[in-house]
């Protein structure tokens, strides 16, 4: 089988031994495989040829990008590796129709660029953005910050392409804000993480660049304060706001540590500290006024002035420069960094309906408490789209006490209608969660699809579906 | 049969003859058909067991709302129609969270002033508003005038609920913003015309109500300007863009002669003739001054005003009371009324990308010429989405001779990499062009699906899948 790929791709592109190492783990770091082959291919029909070739052989087949999951989707032991690196062309951006046509190779940051360079954005963020590529955030239907005001992935992206089980190619590659004809399969495909077939292109939507930011921290009184901040903030700047992120006091305190050069965001500690930042593409929100006043940042201050006057919010510092709302960012970013400080871990990716957020820390906290005296917990926050990471670092040592406290957490989530996976997806580390947790007629749903689009199972077997 | 599913209605709710008269055709009134009965069940738990049965039984099941579709979709000789009028409940609104938990019965216009009440808007909106029922739009995935901004109905649902071909109940009825937990089902289900199971309820995504609106006529150069100053707008304005709706000379000159009392939207006949509505929340928008002057009118005119200077713009009037908005919008949503003044109609809904609707028309203008030169055409088109409803009046009765036109038509949409049917979707009415024009893996992963989710064929049978 070895002889067919490399006819397909080229000697010098299906790397087997050492020349595969880098597919033998993940960004994770907890991924040990050994993939059979791994195949870069130059465009789609390479990639359909070898995806036919492999349905042929009933050989599995992972679809790979730029390893930066969370949930270990792309653990490929025995399986042909279909690696999208090769394809990456921005082949097209179109200025007046505000979208890009992309290959799946292409990593999040060289399209930002690409786009701004044109005084567009393409909104999509989140901490991988250096490393991920389009097929894999599309495969996993990536959040981040920015969800609040643009959506997820799949609300970004007009069209696709991708090569089917078959080896069939589903051509959906239109620029469309309309297009009633028949199922919706791109939305199938994305956040499918590879397991209905391979997506190697795209159409995104891009939205203009914001000409101003303006950024704060606040500290509501707590998260339902924190929430009708946002609303009216949302309602009064006329739907400006980007990204309202939550981090509790013993975040910030512990960020305090590691970094003593950015200090606490308050000069008195608060139990509730958010980012929350405005983005404006109206020109006269940036243009200073004679006392080098940034429109848009007095008007910030002007709508939060209000709050302080209601008992809804106990303190705020607006940045004045770009230096401060720089700490402010990486304040937030550090979050992994912040859970690393104590191990081991037990990650949480929940979301919640926004108006319940403070009800699921509440009821996790309590629980944690009970389960595991010992235990601590780190937590950072999407307000503005329910999702919290709730990071738990257990008293013991012990696996099956792991899983008893994510069984525990997500008794919670369902119990609250909740979602036991908000942004990360399923791979295989929650797996355990989809079979004990997910609807059954929609796994039922989803398995009669996956045995219809893929009978022989060899597309990124094992993953999503338990 | 009809002794069971009376059993679960009761009598009282299972309508046979007569009775079931309103259910033998829909808005069209294109067509004829008679239902076996029609059942009018009172929860989810009825319309399981309804379609429990008829699956038991290999009966055909038509789901049916308001009946206002515009492809025959709930077209049901000799099939049980499944009516959701009787679940109607608005069962809650959260206004913090911005969210309505509705059932499948309830009519738009009902949920348009329910949640206006609260200082809030679910912004979908079309002509059949006063009579359509979410059910119906969530199956047919509606569009209309806002999406622009606020995107297809499928943009603004959070959570649903459906009754799978099988009989069980797929509840995916949560208010989350985030939910990578598998296959996306609720964007599966949205759009597939009832044929993959019936839509019980939904949990939808609500915006903050405007508190002010601008809205003006604008006769751009061509649709290339159009185009630029929409973007221009749409920018400088901080995304307050709600519509924007296209009318060729033709268009309105045919509805001034209806409506004289309206007249024309400019003094001098212009060629482009443009609707453009901006909503904005923010309350200083809506304060008019001392000179009695509303800001957000005062902004939108200024920036119309470099549009002049740039040559972009030959013509503008923006209204100045409600009065004249509402003959704007009356002017607009009398294109059913327009195309009706002749007749036979050949009617097209198609969608291409925002940049190229000048091409589809100059081209779609061309080959109507050549294929019937005696023809006639009126078109509206939302030049924000790239949606364009290209009616044409041929010159002949002949339907062979109009479905040749039809397929000359879809020749450019295809070529364009446009979409045959942008809004109405499939049901009956465009079986044909959905078998020669769909992408053919497409329409192979969809049939895989539909003998996946329906084994037996009973949902909808007949809809949609040629």
């Amino acid at each position: 089988m070895l002889d067919d790929y490399r006819a397909i791709v080229g000697e010098k592109y299906l790397l087997t031994g050492e020349g595969a190492a880098r597919w033998t783990t993940d960004a994770t770091g907890k991924i040990k495989a050994t993939p059979l082959a791994v195949a870069r291919p130059a465009d789609t029909a390479e990639v359909a040829a070898l995806v036919t070739a492999a349905n042929a052989a009933g050989q599995a087949i992972v679809p790979a990008g730029g390893l930066t999951g969370l949930t270990g989707a792309t653990a490929a032991e025995g399986a042909l590796v279909i690696s999208l690196d090769r394809m990456n062309a921005i082949r097209e951006i179109r200025q007046d129709a505000r979208s890009a046509v992309v290959e799946a190779g292409v990593v999040l940051t060289r399209l930002h660029e690409a786009v701004e360079d044109r005084g567009l954005s393409f909104p999509l963020t989140f901490g991988a953005r250096g490393s991920c590529m389009v097929g894999g955030f599309l495969s996993t239907n990536a959040g981040g910050s920015n969800v609040l005001r643009y959506g997820n992935t799949r609300d970004l992206v007009l069209g696709i392409e991708a090569v089917l089980p078959s080896g069939e190619v589903l051509d959906l590659m239109t620029g469309l804000h309309k297009n009633n004809s028949g199922y919706d399969l791109r939305h199938l495909m994305i956040g499918a993480e590879g397991t209905l077939g391979i997506i190697t292109a795209a159409v995104l939507k891009l939205v203009p660049k914001p000409r101003a930011h303006a950024t704060a921290m606040l500290a509501p009184r707590d998260l339902g304060a924190a929430l009708k901040i946002l609303n009216a903030v949302q309602e009064d700047s006329g739907g400006a706001v980007e990204a309202c992120e939550y981090m509790p006091g013993d975040y910030v305190e512990n960020y305090a540590q590691m970094h003593p050069e950015h200090g606490m965001p308050f000069d008195t500690p608060q139990p509730v500290n958010v980012l929350m930042e405005l983005g404006s593409t109206v020109p006269r929100d940036s243009t200073p006024g004679p006392d080098g006043e940034v429109p848009l940042v007095a008007r910030f201050e002007a709508i939060l002035g209000r709050f302080f006057e209601e008992g809804l919010l106990l303190d705020a510092v607006v940045a004045q420069s770009e230096a401060q709302r720089r700490v402010m960012w990486a304040r937030r970013e550090a979050a992994a960094e912040v859970a690393g400080t104590r191990s081991p871990r037990v990650t949480n990716d929940v979301a919640v309906e926004v108006d319940r957020m403070d009800e699921f820390i509440t009821r996790a906290d309590a629980v944690l408490a009970r389960v595991d005296p010992g235990a601590g917990r780190s937590i950072v926050a999407h307000l503005g789209d329910g999702n919290i990471h709730y990071t738990v670092w257990p008293g013991s040592d012990d696996p099956l006490e792991h899983d008893r406290m994510v069984e525990a957490i997500e008794d919670i989530v369902v119990d609250m209608r909740g979602s036991f996976s908000a942004e990360h997806g399923i791979g295989i580390y929650k797996l355990n969660s989809m079979a004990r947790r997910k609807n059954p007629a929609a796994l039922g749903a989803m398995r009669a699809i996956k045995a219809a689009l893929d009978p022989k199972g060899i597309m990124n077997p094992g993953k999503m579906l338990p």
